[in-house]
C-alpha cells in the first residue's frame, strides 16, 4: 500500500538529481524550480475550496551565492529518498540534527532546514509527508463508528475500533498517510474542545447518531487535517464542525479546516477539507438558544473587521459576512459549553439533534 | 467500582451540608473550614516526595459580606452531589455556565467559579476529579505493554490493549478515576515531545524492551499526572522521564511530574509521581554522547538560578544542585531529538539501552 503511493516520489527525486548531475557534466548550471510559497502567489478558488498558488517560480541556479543552499536542497533531498527506501520517516526537528552530520551543508537553525523542507517539499509537488518528513504535533483523538485500518513493524493489518474505547479515544499518530479506513458513520463531527469531546463521548452521542467524533483541539495540525480529509475523500460522508462562536473559532480553526492556510498554499490541496460545514455556535445561536456570553475583546474585533475587509474566503461567502456583522453589531462572542446553562445533557438532546435536522441551513 | 470509592465523597457532603443546616436552625453562624491555598502554607516533603500544605486553616463564616461565596459554595458542594449521584462529571467550563441558573448566587467570571471549586476540593481533602469535576484539557497518548480496563456507558467492562495502536495510541481521557490496569511492563518512560513518542513507537521500542510508553505533550496535564500516578501505584514498576535537557524539562516538566506544583499543593498528594526518575537529557549526557546544542536562552539561565535558590526540590537534592550547575557552566541546552545527529536509531539501539543499564545512577 505505501510503497505504491510512494515510489513516485523517490523516482521524481532520482529525475531531478539525474538532471542536475547531467548538467554539471555538460559544465553547464544546474537549476532547481520550486513555486513561489508567499501571499502575492495565493488565490482563494472558489470551485476546489480551497487557497491555491498562481503559477509564479522561482528558480535557483548554482551558483557561488547559491552553493551552500544549493547542496542543502540535494541532501535533503536525497535523505528524503533513504527514508522512503528504508520505510522510516523523520521529524523536522530530526532531520535538522541529521544535517549537523553534512558537514559544511548542515543547517545551523532548524528555521532554515524548515525553510529547505519547504521548498523541496514545494518542488515535487508532494506534502512533506510523502516524503517522509513528519510533524512535531500530534493530530488529535477519535472516538466512534469508524474503524481504522494501520499496519504493525512487520507490516501486519490492524483493525483499530474506536468503538471500543471506553472514555478514552484513539489518538491520531503523526503521520497518516497510509492509514485506511471503514465506517458505516453518517457524518463526522469535528469539535474544539477536548471538554466538549469528553461530554459527547461521555453521553454515548456517536452512538445514538451513527457519527465519527474527532477532538481537534483548538487550530487543528497538520495530521488531523490531513486525517479528516484523507477519511472523508474515502468515507463520503459530510463533516460538521462544532467550535467557540469567536473569530478565533470562525477562521484560526474552522477557516484553517477548510480552506487551508494562505502561509503554506502549496500544500492546502492536501490538508484542507472543502467539503466541512459549520454547524455552530453561530451568533444566531446565541439567540435562539439564549446563550450566556462574554463581551467581544479588542482583539476579536479587530479580527472580525479584517476577514471581512481581506479575507478571501470570507469575501466570498455572504452568509459569513452576514454572520461575522451579526456578531459585531451584537458585540459578543459565546464558548461551546455555554449550552451547559440549560443542563448538561441539553447539548446532545436538544442543539445538536435540533441542528442536525437541516444541514443544509449550516454556514459554508 | 466507580461507585465504592466516590460514595465517601457525597456522604462527606451530606455531613457538611447538615451541620450548616443544624447551625442555622439554631440560630448561630455556619461556617466552612479549607486548608489556606498559597505558598505560606507548603513545605517540600522528602519522606512523602512532594509538596505538601502546612496546617492553615481558613474560616468562611455567614455573614453579610460572605453570604455569596458562602451560598456559592454550597451550591458548588450540591452540584457535586448531584454528578456522584448522576454518575456524570462536569468541566470547569460547564461548572460556570451550570452556575448561570443560580441566580444570584451565579458567577460572572469563570476565574470566581475555578476558585470555589478549589475550595471546595481543599475542604474535602480531594481531588476535584472525585467530586467530578474533570479538567478541560486531554490527557497524554499511550502506546506499549498495556491493557487499560474501563466501562461503557453500560457500565460493561471494555479491555483497551495499547499494543494494538498501530502507529496511533490510546489517548488518556480527561477523568481516569475508575480506570484499572493489566500489565507484564517493566517500566514506564514518559517522554516529553510527541515526535520522540513517534520515534519510539515506528521503532516498535515498547516491544524490545517490555515496557509502556507515555507521551506526556510538555507540562503534563492533571489527567496525564494521574494516570501515570495511579498506573505505578497499581502495577508497582518503575518510571522514568526522557525530556529536553533544558531548565523548562528540568523544572517545568520533570519536577511537576514527580512532586506537583506549588500552586496547587493541596493535591499533590493526588496527581504527582514520587517514585518518577530523570532519565535524561542531562548535561553530562551532551558530553558523552557529543550532542549538538543551543546556548541556553536568558530566561533559561534565570530558570535555573531561581531553582538553586528557590526551589525547595532542587535544594533538597545535591544531584540536581551539580547537574544545573553544570548546565549553567557549559551555557548549553540540549532537546531530545539530538541522538538524531548519530542516526535516526541510535537512541533506540544505543542511548536509551545504555542508560537503562543503571536505573541507579538517574538523577532524582
Amino acid at each position: 500500500m505505501a510503497k505504491q503511493k510512494i515510489a513516485p516520489v523517490a523516482k521524481k527525486i532520482t529525475e531531478t538529481a539525474k538532471d542536475i548531475h547531467a548538467k554539471i557534466l555538460k559544465s553547464k548550471s544546474p537549476t532547481m524550480t520550486t513555486p513561489i510559497r508567499s501571499l502575492i502567489n495565493i488565490k482563494y478558488q472558489a470551485k476546489t475550496g480551497y487557497f491555491e498558488m498562481l503559477g509564479k517560480k522561482k528558480h535557483r541556479t548554482l551558483t557561488v551565492s547559491t552553493v551552500k543552499t544549493f547542496a542543502q536542497s540535494l541532501k535533503m533531498m536525497s535523505l528524503a529518498k533513504e527514508l522512503i527506501n528504508a520505510n522510516d520517516m523523520a521529524t523536522k526537528r530530526e532531520a535538522y540534527y541529521i544535517s549537523k552530520n553534512w558537514g559544511k551543508a548542515g543547517f545551523s537553525e532548524q528555521a532554515e532546514s524548515d525553510t529547505i523542507m519547504d521548498d523541496v517539499e514545494a518542488m515535487f509537488g508532494v506534502n512533506r509527508e510523502q516524503l517522509r518528513f513528519t510533524p512535531e504535533e500530534k493530530g488529535g483523538d477519535v472516538a466512534g463508528r469508524l474503524i481504522v485500518i494501520d499496519t504493525d513493524s512487520k507490516g501486519k493489518k490492524l483493525k483499530i475500533d474506536c468503538t471500543r474505547f471506553g472514555s478514552g479515544a484513539y489518538s491520531i499518530p503523526t503521520e497518516v498517510e497510509n492509514l485506511r479506513f471503514e465506517s458505516q458513520a453518517k457524518f463526522v463531527l469535528a469539535i474544539e474542545t477536548a471538554g466538549m469531546f469528553q461530554r459527547l463521548v461521555k453521553y454515548d452521542y456517536w452512538k445514538k447518531t451513527k457519527c465519527i467524533l474527532i477532538s481537534i483541539g483548538g487550530v487543528p495540525t497538520r495530521a488531523c487535517r490531513r486525517f479528516i480529509r484523507r477519511l472523508t475523500d474515502q468515507l463520503k460522508i459530510p463533516v460538521y464542525a462544532f467550535v467557540d462562536g469567536d473569530p478565533y473559532g470562525y477562521f484560526n480553526i474552522y477557516r484553517t479546516l477548510k480552506v487551508g492556510s494562505g502561509r503554506a498554499a502549496h500544500l492546502n490541496k492536501f490538508f484542507c477539507v472543502p467539503s466541512v460545514r459549520f454547524l455552530g455556535v453561530t451568533p444566531q445561536d446565541i439567540i435562539t438558544y439564549k446563550l450566556p456570553t462574554h463581551p467581544l475583546k479588542e482583539v476579536d474585533i479587530k479580527r472580525a473587521k479584517d476577514a471581512l475587509r481581506n479575507d478571501p474566503f470570507v469575501k466570498h461567502h455572504k452568509p459569513w459576512q452576514k454572520a461575522i456583522k451579526q456578531m459585531l453589531e451584537m458585540g459578543v462572542r459565546v464558548e461551546q459549553q455555554a449550552f451547559a446553562k440549560h443542563g448538561l445533557d441539553f447539548v446532545v438532546n436538544k442543539y445538536l439533534p435540533f441542528k442536525l435536522k437541516n444541514p443544509s441551513k449550516f454556514l459554508p
